[in-house]
């Protein structure tokens, strides 16, 4: 079955979505779902992005991460510029189909676009909201962006 | 300082946001930015909600997690009916400051409002996207939602 245009079945009732073991994702207004990308080794969240219709369907049928680009408007296959493909080890969806979960290897070992492993590279500490600074953490850059992207981004 | 309205200051530059020491959130349209609660010792993705700017700043000031729900407009503390609220180990924000990311001792080890411990409880399998059939993993019920919640959902 094609799912280029994201032929997937609509939801159901709440139950249906909740307890069910049908596929009836519930896209936002802008047809999208969240995605959680973990390193399925370590656990760390390594990004959060989004997959339209076209972008989940991919994933699922390739077992490799694809996603929606909110900026670029387009399908983006993660790693086409990089080389950084994540393969997907496990997908899971949440209790009313609105986001998912992806377990991945990370081909080259960075998921972020800063050239780093994770984009969660800061710690954001307890205290008075407004002031609070942010304090580096595992935030060792793995690659040059400006070598691997080359004005590509 | 307080936070009660939200007064982050807004995003700079990209590499000021990137790669600063300044919490500048990226709130979407709707004024929200994406979070993502980790168990803090298995690493288990437990949910996926949404922060506006108040709740971002009651959870980096009280060390709770609140976030809002989009469904009910309303600024939520998470378990403040079930009681099964989430202790911040570590707060994490990324590249593009519009997702953050917490690490989290849940409460009554259940996070999810359908009584199990994490909303990820059905593995989407590679395959077909349209003709999938979700399997039940690590879903066991740990609560009785509806002796918990009492009609408040």
């Amino acid at each position: 079955m094609s799912n280029e245009t994201g032929s997937f079945a609509p939801p159901g009732s709440a139950a249906e979505v909740e307890e069910g073991r049908a596929l009836t994702p519930k896209f936002d207004a802008d047809g999208l779902v969240t995605c959680v990308a973990t390193d399925a080794r370590s656990g760390d969240v390594l990004m959060v992005a989004h997959m339209n219709a076209a972008a989940l369907a991919r994933t699922i049928e390739t077992g490799e991460a694809w996603y929606f680009s909110r900026s670029r408007r387009a399908l983006w296959r993660k790693g086409e510029t990089s080389g950084h493909v994540q393969r997907v080890v496990e997908m899971r969806i949440d209790c009313d189909q609105d986001a998912v979960w992806i377990k991945v290897e990370q081909a080259g070992g960075a998921a972020c676009h800063t050239g780093r492993l994770s984009c969660f590279y800061r710690v954001v500490p307890r205290g008075a909201a407004g002031a609070v600074t942010l304090e580096f953490r595992d935030a060792e850059k793995l690659f040059d962006p400006e070598k691997v992207y080359q004005n590509k981004l």
